[in-house]
């Protein structure tokens, strides 16, 4: 028992810590129980109960299923549902019509056929990726309302009056739904997307400084292993995980309306891209720390030799990422963003001139002895530039990209 | 119109393709059709109709709800729906006596504080990363059916009927739901991992060798630029980008009964661990491959020199995995996956050696004007070796999982 109860104590501790560092989520709970008791109120009022027919279970029930953390994604469901809900009602109900004519005895056939038909034809749509991205509970709607439409026509006598009030409880739902997904504290979609992105390449910046610093100083004088460094040192991981996160964020923010610095028709697919190109990035970055942590060591007159040289480059790199990032947040194209760019390049022929010089030093002060040192030093050094050709054309992609976000914003 | 007409021709034309390269998938269709059909059946026949009282809508839309492409995922909702409404119905009927008892003028009021801390509780639950995996749809309905048994209490009078109604209904459509999926062309989650992981390492491996490959004979006798090459070359892609659709099958197959040569506790998360190796590997394929699509080209003394060595390392490297995939197919240790590495690793010594020698050689017959030429290539040269380092390491992690799972299974 002691045991169950320290689990559970745990528990709850990590919970309320989950709590404490996003107070929004907890901020949407509390919201999730507003929309509830407003869509309680209907039960409890008698004239309110009356007005929609005695059905507001339906209104309750859309509360629930509707209600998602970002607007996006509510007013992703809420239309969806609508229009499903919509279609597919009036639907049900001319086929209801078309098997109501036809007598007693064909009227369940011709009323189960196209459940039949439709529900399957609909359930292969949401496999074709285009409409899965955007219809997707939608058409799920279309055929849970059109079969029971379809079906209970067979048994309830006011099949009519029952679509209209269940068209119309959903309308209720999903308006107390936005209403408050948008009033209180609202969670935009393509606002989290746009940290998102910028926290990335934040991260990917530090962890790409990190780790050429870390490359060159490893038997330095400070031993840097606490555990704030190397956490930023992992930062590339965010980066190169949050593909889900990042796709489907881009999808509910085309949802949204203008809110804060984004139009309606705000580029979210630019987004997108930046993601993939920062995943490339942290690809290279990955190969890199998994050289500085291989056992070959670099021999310290080589590394004295190219700190420097490596460490601008890194350094520049890092520039670029961070100006980047202030260019997004400002969604402005600030001029200093091709300056540095520019320096950068500069860098890299720096590093691949010093590269070029390296071997007739070398050879002069320490003869042929050295040899097998120099392959296994080249082959750390030269990762920095093989890391640094493909940052190269994705930050000058980055920087395409940036221009092309100010064109349009 | 003539655009409209040519636009969805298209359209249809790829979901047709779809259709044809995914059977499985239109039997999907089918079956939710199946399911939909017989639970119609409920409401045709009169005496099925009187004895589940005049509720089958729950179980129509139970179908609809809970039926999902793989046996994995319909269980989880299946079970999640059941144990939730049992709960949460339970539970509401509880707190509809306590607020009956409090007279006409509180019972609003005690019926309605339980709905708003309770929907918040477990909206809050959702957020946390164990319970959404297993039980986010579990919560959802927790809340819903809560808020409707309470908040509905106040004015059907049936209130225990109908909630008995409800918890039948949503049995019967589960069962229903379970029985079709199960007996009718069974898609399991697990066996879909299975085969998503196989397939994907048998790409990597084909993209390794392709890669290694196409860096030596660029220049050579047949330019191998056809369309099926470039897509074996783009294999490593699935690999990277297949993580959320790894974690959640592995996350449904946990779900699944014994089936097929997969016990009931197979260990799935083994399989995230490999797909977490592969993405390392594959990150690795990236960096190599746009090292071969830079401008820097290698001069053909040092393809001649190195192509032998490479090449060996780089079909050791792919057979070693292509001997990963069988071994995991016939879930059964064998004998030479150790041989294998062993081979690799021999490999990757000799090609160290090479290295070592090359200095040497270079030396010798050219002397120091070539030396920017060596950089540039011992600089092509290298990313094998810095590519092998993490693979190496992520393929005796591999052969560590074979044996784990030969152990278990």
């Amino acid at each position: 028992i002691a045991r169950f109860l320290s689990k559970n104590w745990r528990f709850l501790e990590k919970a309320w810590k989950l709590g404490a560092s996003e107070p929004r989520k907890v901020i949407h709970c509390l919201k999730v129980g507003v929309a509830l008791s407003l869509v309680s109120l209907f039960y409890y009022m008698r004239p309110l109960y009356d007005g929609v027919g005695g059905t507001a279970m339906w209104a309750v029930m859309t509360v629930v299923v509707v209600f998602e953390y970002t607007v996006g994604a509510t007013l992703y469901k809420c239309i969806n549902r609508a229009t499903g809900t919509f279609l597919a009602g009036s639907l049900g109900i001319g086929v209801h019509w078309v098997a109501s004519q036809s007598g007693e005895k064909f009227e369940p056939i011709i009323a189960g056929i196209p459940v039949f038909l439709l529900a399957s034809a609909a359930t292969f749509s949401r496999f074709i990726p285009s409409i899965k991205a955007r219809f997707d509970y939608g058409a799920m709607i279309f055929i849970l309302t059109f079969s029971l439409v379809s079906v209970a026509g067979y048994r309830v006598e006011k099949l009519f009056e029952m679509a209209h009030n269940r068209v119309s409880t959903i309308v209720l739902g999903t308006s107390i739904c936005i209403c408050t997904s948008m009033l209180i504290c609202p969670v935009w979609a393509g606002n989290e997307l746009h940290l998102l992105i910028n926290r990335n390449m934040e991260k990917l910046a530090d962890s790409l400084e990190g780790c050429v610093a870390e490359c060159f100083n490893r038997d330095g004088i400070v031993k840097t292993s606490d555990d704030d460094f190397s956490k930023k040192l992992q930062g590339y991981k965010f980066a190169l995980n949050s593909k889900a996160s990042e796709e489907s964020m881009a999808n509910f923010a085309r949802w949204e309306p203008a809110h804060g610095p984004f139009n309606f028709r705000h580029p979210w697919k630019q987004y997108l891209k930046i993601g993939a190109a920062m995943r490339n990035c942290s690809c290279c970055v990955e190969s890199l720390s998994s050289c500085i942590n291989s056992e070959i060591q670099i021999p310290k007159f080589l590394k004295k030799n190219f700190s420097e040289v490596c460490m601008r480059l890194s350094a520049h790199c890092s520039e670029v990422l961070k100006e980047m990032v202030v260019t997004m947040k400002t969604m402005t194209k600030s001029s200093t963003t091709d300056l540095l760019v520019e320096e950068m390049n500069f860098a890299v022929q720096e590093l691949q001139n010093a590269l070029k010089a390296l071997p007739n030093q070398l050879i002069s002060p320490h003869g042929s002895a050295n040899d097998t040192k120099v392959e296994t030093t080249s082959k750390q050094f030269i990762v920095p530039v093989i890391e640094i050709v493909p940052l190269a054309t994705t930050i000058s992609l980055l920087s395409e990209i940036a221009a092309r976000i100010e064109g349009i914003v």
